[in-house]
């Protein structure tokens, strides 16, 4: 259900690495990153992504979503009055597409990581983006909440996952950011989300990134027979 | 910035409790209660009920929400499609005036409630509901959330009081079953919300409605100067 984000980015390579490898440009392998708003043809990557995110967190048994569920449920409003993804895509070369995807509600945010090595994803058929050179590395779920004590409303963060192979480059910093970004330019009090107990690396990212983890507050659920007992309340 | 609710109400008069106080029927003291949807002319008294939820849950530093930032974020959006309040009236004479408060999103809901002794609200006067008998007692806010596990959104409870004389009584439990209620009607998967670990009361009451206390997650919150922070992220 929840946020598992990679930890921090590691630390930049040395200066003076001059052992460049063979397809590498003295810069590195540069690898390309946008950040869009999701539209409804993104639903089979991101319901294989939420999978892989339940599984991270060893919590499969609660998961039942099916790309019908997701689709009849998600893009219902316009972004972010109500549930708004962005989706995280990657591509070895730039991205110059982008009047396909922009939308006057979010242009589409753009970044290029000099990466040491390049990288070896072993799901790039099953992630390959509108059939393009980029792939979907990961997304994030959010949705407006309120703060009664603020008197102002703020975003709620449902999900943020990176697949695994792109981990630890920033892109979940991007992700997370691009939802703060967005959050401050709409005037709103605060961005929340949560986090399981022993995920320490999750924890001390987000901590850097500007958060304080709350200790005190528990999470109460009324879910299925339970709260459908109340049918006749 | 989250529920805190009654504890369960006490267990029922004795039978054969005969000796009836001066002026109750054989059946008690009859309270009739109310629950609506909440109009922009409540405010007032839904912001002074959130001053006194910050006091009960020791957080008042947080606590800056004016009437007007209340009015301008709330109220935006038709009911249950983005943030909703439920009011709780009470009153010591039947409501009649259902028509003056009908809306086809949510008929009212009444419910009879048969005192042992009347109750003395030191607050009645400031509480009072659109000048009438009536006095509002508490509110629940409450939103869309989205569960990326079910596939489907459910409803997040930011708030849920009751004013103190009016504890005991089972209109926190009515209050949360309004909404409950209301999600099983919309399809819903969940019903969410928090409460401080050290609520033991309030625990023990949202168990007994059926509700789980999730142990393992904690709340992240990006706010204030680490939030505005990102404008140029």
């Amino acid at each position: 259900m929840a946020a598992a984000a990679p930890p921090p980015p590691p630390t930049p390579a040395p200066e003076g690495f001059n052992d460049v490898p063979r397809g590498s440009t003295p810069m590195g392998y540069p690898l390309f990153s946008r950040i869009r708003l999701a539209h409804p043809t993104d639903v089979p990557h991101i319901h294989k992504l939420i999978h892989q995110m339940a599984v991270f967190e060893h919590l499969t048994d609660l998961f039942v979503a099916t790309e019908s569920s997701l689709s009849s449920t998600l893009f219902t409003s316009p972004p972010f009055q109500s549930f708004t993804i962005f989706v995280l895509e990657v591509s070895e070369t730039p991205f110059v597409e982008h009047l396909q995807c922009n939308n006057s509600a979010y242009p589409p945010t753009v970044k290029t990581h000099n990466l040491d090595l390049p990288i070896d994803d072993p799901e790039r058929d099953l992630f390959r983006s509108n059939g393009g050179d980029a792939v979907v590395a990961g997304f994030v779920l959010f949705f407006p909440n309120y703060s009664t004590f603020l008197g102002k409303p703020g975003f709620y963060i449902e999900d943020l996952f990176v697949r695994e192979c792109y981990r630890r480059k920033g892109l979940g910093k991007m992700l997370l950011s691009a939802v703060a970004k967005q959050a401050v330019k709409m005037g709103y009090g605060r961005v929340e989300w949560v986090v399981l107990d022993w995920n320490v690396n999750a924890i001390k990212f987000y901590e850097e990134m500007g958060a304080k983890v709350l200790q005190e507050w528990r999470i109460c659920r009324l879910t299925g027979d339970a709260l459908n007992a109340y049918v006749n309340a």
